[in-house]
C-alpha cells in the first residue's frame, strides 16, 4: 500500500486532473514533449511513459510527429433498446424512415444509414441463435453503417431466415420501412427479445468502417427477435463505439 | 479501395489467422520476434508494428523484454440484468448471501466478496440521480470487489441517501443479505429500475483492483432503483471488465 509510484504515473495523474478540470479541452493539443520535460523536470522516456498511459486509458490521441490531444468528445448517442426497434413503435412510425431514423431525427440530428442487403450463410453463432443448421441455412443479410450528422455512429446487421422473407420488401436494398414492420406485414410477430451485450476492442474492419480513433472500444449488442411460439424470426448485431453511446433500458422489478 | 496494405498489416492479419484458427492457444506464448523476422523475412520493426497491432486489438499480451502471450481466455460471467438484483429474487435468496453470490454458486463457482462501508458524498452524477443535493447530500456507499474463482470479476457500488437508510443493516461492513430485500424490510420497496451503460478504457485504479491485462475496456452498468412512487432509493454502479462478462436482458415487444 505504501509502496513509491513510478513518477511517470505522478506526470500522468497531474496531466489527467487537468483534462477532468477541464484545464486541457478536448481537441486541444498538449503541451510538447519538450514543454512537459521542462515543466516537471523529467527525462523524455518518463514523459513519454506518461503520456503513454494517457493514451491507453483513451484520454489522449497521440499521432507520430504530430503532437497529442485531448481527446474529441462525441455528442452521445443516448438508446434506449427497451423500446428501440420494437415492433408497435416500428408501424406507428410515419415519417418513411425507420424507427432509428426517427428516434434520431427527434432529437434534432440528421440521421443517414447506408444499406447492403446480400443472402448468404450466416456466422456459426447467428446460425444458433436463429435455429438454423450452420453447414446449409441462407440468411437475408442488411448491413447498413448509421450516420449521425454525417459521423458514423454505429454497424447495424440483421439477419433473417431466408425462407421467412423470400419475396417481401426486406430483399430490397433501399431503406425499407421497419424491418420490424416488413415481417409483421407477413404476419411474422417479434413479441419479445434476448439481448445479449459483449465489450471489447475494435478489429481493424469495424475501426475503419467506424473511422474510431485508437483505444476506443465498442460494444456488440445482440438482438434476437421470438414469435409467440418462441421461434428466433431475427438476429440484430449492432457494433457500438463506446466514444459516442449510452446503452439504456428500463426494468421492472419481479 | 485497392490500396496497397502496409506489410505488417499483412504480417498481423496472418498471426491473427493463426489466433482465430486455435494454432496459436490463449496463453500460450507466441514466436519470438526473431523467428518471426525469420519466418515474414521482415524488419524487426516490420514484426514489432504488427506486433503492437495485436496488442491494440487486446489479442495477445505483451511484456517488456517477457515476449508475447496470446491473451488468455476467462470464463465470462453472463448476467442476465432483468432479474439479477431485482427485489423478489433477494427476498427468496436462503444461502444467507446476496443474490448475485447465490447466482454464482447455482452455476458451481465460488463467489466472494470484498465490503467496505462508508458514509460521503456522492459523486455528482450519482447525487443527481438520486435527486439530492451533490452540495450537501451525504450517501452509503458498499463498496464491494466480487471475485469468482478468487479472480476479480467485478467492481459494484451502491449508493444509497444516507436519510432513508440510517440505522438499518446496510450501515454494517459484512456481507449483508442483499440491499434490495434489506431495503424492503424497511419498507423502500424498488418497482423499476433504469439502467444505463457506458463501455471505455479502464482508469488506473480499476485496472489494478481488477488486475486487468492492456487493452481490457470495461462496461460501466449503472442501475438507479425507484420506489412506486418514482422516488430514486438507490444508485448502483458495477464495473464489468471486457474479458470476462456478457451482459443479457429480456425484452417484452410493447
Amino acid at each position: 500500500m505504501a509502496e513509491q509510484k513510478p513518477r511517470y504515473y505522478r506526470i500522468a495523474d497531474e496531466i489527467r486532473g487537468r483534462i477532468d478540470r477541464g484545464d486541457l479541452e478536448p481537441g486541444q493539443q498538449l503541451p510538447t514533449e519538450h514543454e512537459l520535460m521542462a515543466q516537471y523536470e523529467a527525462s523524455r522516456n518518463t514523459v513519454r511513459l506518461a503520456l503513454r498511459r494517457l493514451t491507453d486509458e483513451g484520454l489522449v490521441i497521440s499521432g507520430q510527429g504530430r503532437g497529442s490531444y485531448v481527446r474529441r468528445a462525441h455528442v452521445p448517442a443516448v438508446w434506449d433498446w427497451s423500446v428501440l426497434e420494437s415492433r408497435s413503435r416500428h408501424e406507428s412510425n410515419t415519417n418513411g424512415g425507420d424507427q432509428w431514423a426517427s428516434v434520431v431525427a427527434e432529437s434534432g440530428r440528421e440521421p443517414r444509414q447506408e444499406v447492403r442487403v446480400s443472402i448468404r450463410q450466416p456466422p456459426a453463432d447467428v446460425a444458433e441463435r436463429l435455429g438454423l443448421d450452420p453447414e446449409t441455412a441462407m440468411t437475408v443479410v442488411r448491413e447498413r453503417v448509421r450516420f449521425i450528422d454525417q459521423e458514423p455512429y454505429a454497424l447495424a446487421d440483421s439477419y433473417f431466415p431466408e425462407e421467412l422473407v423470400r419475396g417481401t420488401p426486406l430483399m430490397k436494398p433501399e431503406d425499407v420501412s421497419a424491418p420490424g414492420g416488413v415481417l409483421a406485414q407477413s404476419g411474422l410477430i417479434q413479441v419479445r427479445y434476448e439481448d445479449e451485450i459483449t465489450f471489447r476492442m475494435p478489429t481493424r474492419a469495424e475501426s475503419e468502417r467506424l473511422d474510431l480513433p485508437p483505444a476506443t472500444p465498442v460494444a456488440v449488442h445482440t438482438r434476437t427477435g421470438y414469435d409467440k411460439g418462441g421461434k428466433p424470426l431475427r438476429v440484430m448485431v449492432t457494433t457500438l463505439p463506446g466514444d459516442r453511446h449510452v446503452i439504456r433500458y428500463s426494468v421492472l422489478a419481479d
